[in-house]
Formats: structure tokens, sequence, C-alpha cells
């Protein structure tokens, strides 16, 4: 059951504002709803909706929601609301695919920041999307905010890609190079990641290279065309890495980061993908490559080696990944389907004599 | 006049075809049409128009044009075909700002290498697209391989950006690497570079910054969405940097970069922006960028640091940026104006009399 009643903001004539639903209140879900109605906000974007299993707890603790935004602890009622796009940012796997698959059935368009979702459901999502003449974005579910999922499947979709070799796991790097920096146990650094921000209490999934297998899965998706499932890529745990590995590893200029890599050999349709801690040079791209930071080096045939590295968790970084998905949506939408300018009666009502007087 | 008379290549029906011309066969022309003909072709794309002053010459050179590519040395013959996208590829500034124009009035998506021509009349040719209901990619005129334009207007249009720090001249970069690797003068390094073609015998405007202030006032107009012409850009020229002045920043473990810089204080709307050459530790991301190779740091308020480098010269490598925007404007075309699938006269007088029997 929603909480309240959902409102028709008045879009101003000629400006079709996107509509825009979150689902998942954490930290990518608050960061957007703080952008969106922040000082920094986006022009002709509009957010009307949360949906959070929490959501009057939640709805407390943010008041700059007040009016303009309806709340619901239920999600048909976002699935029932005018929203354009919904803003997926629950996490996991299980019921987030159902959501995106149900959003997307009710004629929204989807941003996904849940890397488990596409890499899982990526390719029948996407089908769905273009049978329904909606857009599914996910650059936030890989790479945090280094803007890899567009590099590949726009701007470098001139190339073909050979490999791909990338730390896709902020809290694995964040814990490895704290590490490495001041030379403590990995216990110690994860209660530093946990203290920050960067890690949950037990990050098995971070550490095992569950979560970067299931970014690299969507990247080979991306840059190869082929379908891996997460589970068949070779993923060795970098839980085991200890004090000594790492000083070790100094002692030759070099240290220890979770490398996730992948290769086709084309002619042979043979591909090498794994995700393991590798020894890398300190002084190497990926050896620089601190704290929550994501980093990637691509290589085509044509272009060569394309590098990029940035922010890999956050929730606002994430959030910044997120909103370029919403912005470009809403250009899009604005391209192809202006929204029909309604008048909304409640406006209406709300005139008083003499601005009615006025306006006739 | 025209070399040959143009012909029609029949689309398979139901695959709209996206016809392309390629103005100016240059390094980059010629890169993107061996792409467009070789194996690793991108579907749905034709190369059916070459323009250049020396086309006669050029298709002597260029035999897998065979019969499916019409040669013209007169440009008016490509604004009457009936290509979709016109990739303009010749350098400079002159007459390319009226080829751009014409061909969006002709009612052609444009897609352009060149810096100069976005860097001066960018915002009015853009405006001119969108009436026309065509669009204007320019990835290729700023960061060669590296997707930077698509990162600022799109990926990371989600953030506010304050500070863009950039190598944005692959033969500056080339010279002064060379220099730095191997000890020798500048003119022994421009020799180089011209023998590895990544420079031409007088590459004035590359050292003197005038390439990378061009470059530079794009990113602001992606970034910070603020107009700076080239020619207000305090720009120093990296021509006089000695053998001595790089043996003595290698002493301290530094080496001399031309660095492109822009920083926004949005309160003042303040906008420092220069370009010069500037000493950099020698492990630094610029520091490690060496040859041919563009980098650019780009600061923003919520994202944090996002860092991208790649070739930022060479045919092949443009190339790749060109046709991720051909790709793109044929997706677009794909998506909103299916084109009709028409039947060819001409096949249709082909069919032998069994097949139009079973047709029948």
């Amino acid at each position: 059951m929603g909480l309240n009643s959902f409102q028709t903001s008045g879009n101003s004539p000629g400006h079709p504002c996107c509509r825009i639903g979150i689902l998942g209140f954490g930290h990518v879900g608050s960061a957007v709803a703080r952008r969106l109605s922040g000082p920094d906000f986006l022009p002709d974007l509009e957010l009307t909706h949360v949906c959070d299993r929490r959501a009057r707890e939640k709805r407390a603790r943010y008041p700059e929601s007040a009016d303009a935004v309806a709340w619901t602890d239920c999600f048909d009622d976002l699935l029932s609301s005018d929203i354009d796009i919904l803003v997926e940012a629950t996490g996991g796997t299980g019921p987030a695919a159902d959501y995106v698959r149900a959003a997307l059935l009710a004629g929204k368009s989807v941003v996904t920041s849940n890397q488990q979702v596409i890499a899982h459901h990526g390719p029948a999502l996407l089908a769905l999307a273009e049978r329904q003449g909606r857009q599914l974005r996910f650059e936030a579910a890989v790479g945090g905010a280094m803007p890899i999922v567009r590099a590949l499947s726009d701007g470098l979709s001139g190339d073909r890609f050979v490999r791909i070799e990338a730390i896709l796991n902020g809290t694995t790097n964040a814990i490895l190079s704290r590490m490495d920096a001041i030379g403590c146990t990995m216990d110690e650094a994860i209660a530093d990641a946990c203290a920050q921000g960067y890690a949950e209490s037990d990050p098995a999934s971070d550490l095992d290279g569950v979560d970067a297998a299931a970014k690299l899965s969507i990247l080979c998706m991306l840059a190869f065309g082929v379908r891996v499932p997460p589970g068949s890529i070779d993923t060795r745990s970098a839980a085991g890495v200890s004090s000594e590995d790492l000083a070790d590893a100094l002692r030759d200029g070099r240290t220890i980061r979770q490398i996730a890599y992948a290769e086709i050999d084309r002619s042979r349709l043979a591909l090498e993908v794994w995700v393991a801690p590798r020894v890398v040079a300190r002084t190497s791209f990926f050896g620089a490559t601190t704290g929550p930071e994501n980093a990637a080096v691509l290589t085509g045939r044509y272009a060569g080696t394309i590098r990029m590295a940035g922010a890999g968790a956050g929730g606002d970084a994430t959030a910044v990944a997120a909103l370029g998905d919403v912005v470009a949506i809403a250009r899009d939408r604005a391209a192809i389907v202006p929204a029909p300018v309604l008048v909304n009666p409640k406006e209406i009502g709300g005139l008083d004599d003499r601005k009615l007087a006025e306006a006739v």
C-alpha cells in the first residue's frame, strides 16, 4: 500500500519534464534523489516517486522531498504511476530483475546500477526493452563513475576489441591499496573501508571476485558480443592476500591488485577470462589506481590501447553514472516522443479569481 | 564535375543501410574507407561516395572501392547524392565549416574530425543540425581514440565539472616524449615523428599550442557550457623546449609535457584556461603518457577525478572515433526514421522470368 496518494506536478508548457521514480533508497538511490532536488539539479528532470521497503522511515530522513515526491513501499505503485524512467538501485539479484522486467512491460525506461541483473539477465531484458520501444541503460552497473559502458557500446563501437584488463571492484581495491600504503592486515583494511563507507561489514563477494566477475561478464558482452555467464568465469579470491605477500611485492617495486581479465581469439572463437589477485608494478596504471577507484585498459585492433579510471564506489560517483543514463533517455524521449502538454486540473483549481481574470 | 555517375546499390529489404560519403581522402578519410570495406566492417553501413580534390589520383590507389563507390572531385555531387552521413575529414578551417553547413542544409548528418570547425563554429552548426533534425558529431575532433567528447557530453553529463587537465596534441607529445626517452634534440624528435607519420614537416601549430587550444575550447563548451574562443586561450609554445630543459627535469624525476588546462569558478563565473609546456612527475599519469597518446584528467564535483588516455594521432585510431559517431547516427536513424523499403526498379528488371513466375 502506498504511503500517500500520487500528485501530478504541472509541467511548464513547452518543456516536457521527464518524470523519474527511484526504487531502493540506499547509497545510490538517495544520492540520485539529492542531485535531482539539489542545487546542481539537471534541467527537465523531475523526481516524482520513491519506492523503498522502509519508505516511511527513510522519508523522515529526507526532508527535501517535501510535497513534490510521492513515497511508497509498494512497487506496484511505481508501475501504475506516470513516471517515464525507473532508476533501479536495489542491488542484489533475485527480485531486482523482476522489477526491471515489470517496469519495461509497464512502458517505463529503466536505469539500473545493478550488475547482477545485467550480467544474468541483460540480453533478455535488453531485447524486451527494444520490443517495448523503451531504453534499458546500466552505466552505473560497471566501473562506477568511469564511463566504460558507454565507451565500449558507443564511443569505441568502431573498434574491434581483443582484450580487457580492469580493476572493477572498488571495495577490494580500497582494501588492497590500504594494506599496501600503511602495511596493515586485511582485517584492519576492511575495518577502514567500512568506516569510509566503501565496504559492507562482510565484503566476501567483493574479495572473492563474484562482483568483478559479474561486471566482467557485462564488459565481454559489450566488447566482444559474446555471452559469458558470470559463474563460468575462473575466479580466485583475494581474501587470502596477506600483509607479507604485499611486503614481498613492495620490495620488488610491485604491489597486488584484483584484476579482471578477458581476451578473445576470434579466429578460434576462444575466450580467456578470469578474475584474480595479481602482482603489478607500483608505477603501472593499475598500481597507481588506489582507494576505491576502478580502472580499465581496453585494447582494440585499430585504436590500440585506451586507459580509463575513476571512482568505483560511493553514492555520489555512482549517481553521476546513473544520472548520465537518465539524461540520455530524457534527451531521446524529447526527440522522439514529446510528452503532450496537458493542463493540470488541480492547478487550474488553484488559481485565484484575480489571476483567472487576468489570464482571461 | 564528378568522375563517374552515381550508382544506387540496392539495400536488402528489411535492412535499411546507412549510406556514407567521405569528404577528404587523407589519413583519416582513407582509414574510415578501409574499415567500411575491410574484413572488420560494421553491419548496415555502406560507403557509397568519396569526394577529394585529387579524386582521380587517389581512386587509383584504392582498388577496394571498385564499383561500389562513386568518386568525385566536386562537393556538390555529395550534396545532391543520397548519402545519409557525411564524414568530413578535410582538416583545416576555411571551407570545411562551409562544407559541414551545406551538408546539414542538404539534410545529411555530419561526422567531423575537424577541431577547428567545431571550436570556431560548433554552437552555430550544432544549432543548425538540431533545426534540420540531423546530427553533428565530432568525437574524432578531440582526443583521437580517447572517447572524451562522449564522456563529457553524455556519460558524465550527470556531473558538474570544475577542471580539465589534458594532453590534447599527439604530435607534440610524441616529440617531447621522444626527446625525453633518448635525449635527442627537438629537430631530431620532429624528424622521427614525421618518419612515424605523427607529424607534418612543420608541426608549428602543434608545438605552438594552436591545435590544443582549439580542442580545449571544445572541451570547455562540453564540460562547462561556456564558449571560449580558441584565440582567447593563453597559449605558450613548446617549440622552445630544449634537451637541456628535459635533462634538468629528468634529474628531479620529472619530465615536460604540453598541458591544456581549464578550471571554472562558477561562483564568480571565472575561467582559467591555458595551453603550455609544464613540468610533470615522470611517474604521474601525464608523465606516463608517451608517444602520440592523448590523456585527460576530468574533475567533477560529484564523481571526483576521471582519467582517460588513448592514441591521439594516426588514421586508424581517429577513424575508430569517427566510426563510433557514424554507428551512433545509424542507430538513431534506424530508431527514429526507418528508411522505407523501396523496391529497386533495376533489381526487378534483373529478375529472370522463372524467378518472376515463382514470386507471382
